[in-house]
């Protein structure tokens, strides 16, 4: 590794992403340094981790309910936009939950600031004018998504002449239950998935496969792949996240036991591949077998959704992303069912109307426009 | 892909790589030239392929022999060294069975030709000498066999930071047979290869996994790895060829459909990956399962004779490779069992005694002492 020390900011940082990222900075003393933090509503965490690291800067949703005395000295509260901004920052770690982290990720590229991508909305949402930004300023958005990441890592060193990328999914929860099971499953079973740890909203998505739909998203702005060249196959065992055929026919593959701290280790020291003990180690006899099938589509109308909506562009990914995060919520509180998912996320985006070439703002005029229509819906 | 017509050497041309790589070329009309073609004791076959490419310089066992009418016009018969050093030859196909190619492999890389090695014999007997040699010239040694292209391909753009490889084997045709039935397997038996169609020496060598002993020993040399980095895993389906683990514990694997003519084609044109129709495609749904399982070494007596011969160094390998061509020849000529092959080459292994750093001389020495023993030996 070489010796400079990177500066980080973390958007998210009580969240799961965030909290193992600052595993990741934990193992590695004195070379990354957490500058900044930005949460949501778990102020006694985000207090915990800002005098654990010694953070500069620290935002909240609501910072008036933050005693000041908790934060280190020198410390002062502000906005996400000012912590990603923050002039010591050298790198951020956008892990916000949905699509509250489209702002201070704008905020974040026209500063210059290279960015670790967790959160996957922003880039379904504003895909093509996230990347039109990083161009303008040359900055580069590195994928911490487990999947982007495994593309990223088989694309190192090629000269991208890709014939196909081929995305793995475990299938989630469901994946063998009766189809006529689905409307009954209970919010408990659908956070009880079978390979990761990851946050509640993701964890539904994974279910429901809305995910794969938006991580196909996710490349086709990442990667700048056409649409006909990603593909989706269960794998249920999460050992292989991605695979990349090159145009002679020769296929690689990323592998690793799912742990998130390796994709976001990866982005953090890019190129370098620094030893980490705490790590698991990948043993494939210990594994045993790698399995593969079709993905029933069928059966996961939300990914249908999703590559529907990310063709279509425009306002159409905002209006999927709201609606899915609003059902999402409706789903955990008990207020829709199961399969109610894909059929609020469905009506919503069937009512939409976009405008050709949207700004920011009509992105933003979809995404609130959906959120009412979902809550509506469900009314 | 660039502009350059690439001229060629193929030692071996009459083999099964030799004609592989002879079908590459037919796959790229106009962008791969073969100037020159070396071969054993076929030939008519080596007559038509000079025909067909209008090859300028050809070798063979018996000149005498060989009508000169048969040949191309301005085409001359000369020494496999000549053809290996021709001055519009870059690129050397070393694909020799055993240990003939060792001498041409050294001419080649003295006249700074690089080397495409599919004849893992030579590397095996001497290689210290051969990558010496590379070195001090600076040029390239370039693997075709599918598990050290796979290694090779895996590395690619990356830093070195290598904490494992994992070689797979497929285990032969004898992976699930009884112990006790080894002693009566057939040649026509050892001839079945599973997965992957190659010339009789190498599938016998396959059967017994004395072949993947020398892959490691092949690994060590190219990649410069220290034997305990290497592991071998048995995959039955020999669709992953090997797997890389790097030091933050990611792994990559490079996966095809078991067909040499990607290793072969992936030298030819590297770091160029064009396309080729002709090649199978990987479908992972279609594949079902990739399986792994440990290598029982007692099934494989040859495997660990293989790896204690490379430990050793010195000119243990060398006697290692002689008595193993000649307990495989004397295997397929029906006058040992199947499992004498492993008795004999340990027999004479056991009678040997190494000098120190040993020279070519020394070592081409050592082998024709092996082979004096191993035929001995079958007395």
């Amino acid at each position: 590794m070489d010796g400079k020390v990177r500066g980080l900011a973390i958007l998210g940082s009580t969240g799961s992403i965030g909290g193992q990222t600052l595993e990741v900075v934990r193992s590695f003393p004195g070379k990354l340094s957490v500058v900044g933090l930005a949460a949501g509503h778990n102020h006694e965490l985000l207090a915990r981790q800002a005098q654990e690291f010694k953070a500069r800067v620290v935002s909240c949703h609501s910072p008036g309910e933050m005693g000041a005395s908790w934060l280190p000295p020198g410390c002062h509260v502000t906005t996400p936009e000012e912590v990603a901004c923050h002039p010591d920052v050298n790198l951020v770690m956008a892990a916000s939950v949905g699509s509250a982290g489209l702002g201070p990720i704008m905020a974040a590229l026209g500063h210059g600031k290279t960015v670790a991508l967790a959160n996957k909305e922003p880039l379904v949402m504003a895909g093509e004018l996230i990347m039109a930004e990083a161009r303008r300023w040359g900055v580069d958005i590195l994928p911490v998504d487990s999947e982007p990441s495994a593309i990223w890592q088989c694309l190192r060193g090629e000269e991208r002449d890709v014939s196909r990328v081929v995305i793995t999914a475990s299938g989630g929860p469901f994946r063998q239950r009766p189809r006529g099971e689905l409307a009954s499953v209970t919010p408990e079973e659908a956070l009880r998935h079978p390979t990761w740890r990851m946050g509640k909203k993701i964890t539904v998505d994974s279910a429901t496969l809305m995910n794969k739909g938006f991580e196909v998203i996710e490349a086709h702005w990442l990667f700048d792949l056409p649409w006909e060249k990603i593909e989706v196959v269960i794998h249920p065992q999460s050992v292989i996240h991605a695979m990349v055929e090159f145009a002679d026919g020769s296929v690689k593959a990323q592998m690793s036991p799912p742990d998130m701290r390796l994709p976001i280790q990866y982005a953090l020291f890019y190129p370098q591949r620094p030893r980490n003990g705490a790590l698991p180690r990948l043993d494939p006899v210990e594994i045993g077998a790698l399995t593969f099938e079709a993905l029933e589509v069928d059966r996961y109308p939300c990914f249908g959704l999703a590559l529907e909506a990310g063709k279509k562009g425009m306002t159409y990914p905002a209006v999927l992303s709201a609606a899915d995060e609003v059902a999402v919520e409706l789903f955990l509180a008990g207020a829709i069912g199961f399969t109610e998912i894909p059929d609020l996320v469905g009506d919503v985006l069937s009512e939409h109307h976009s405008v050709s070439t949207p700004s920011l703002e009509d992105i933003l005029e979809a995404d609130a426009w959906a959120r009412r229509m979902a809550y509506a819906w469900a009314r």
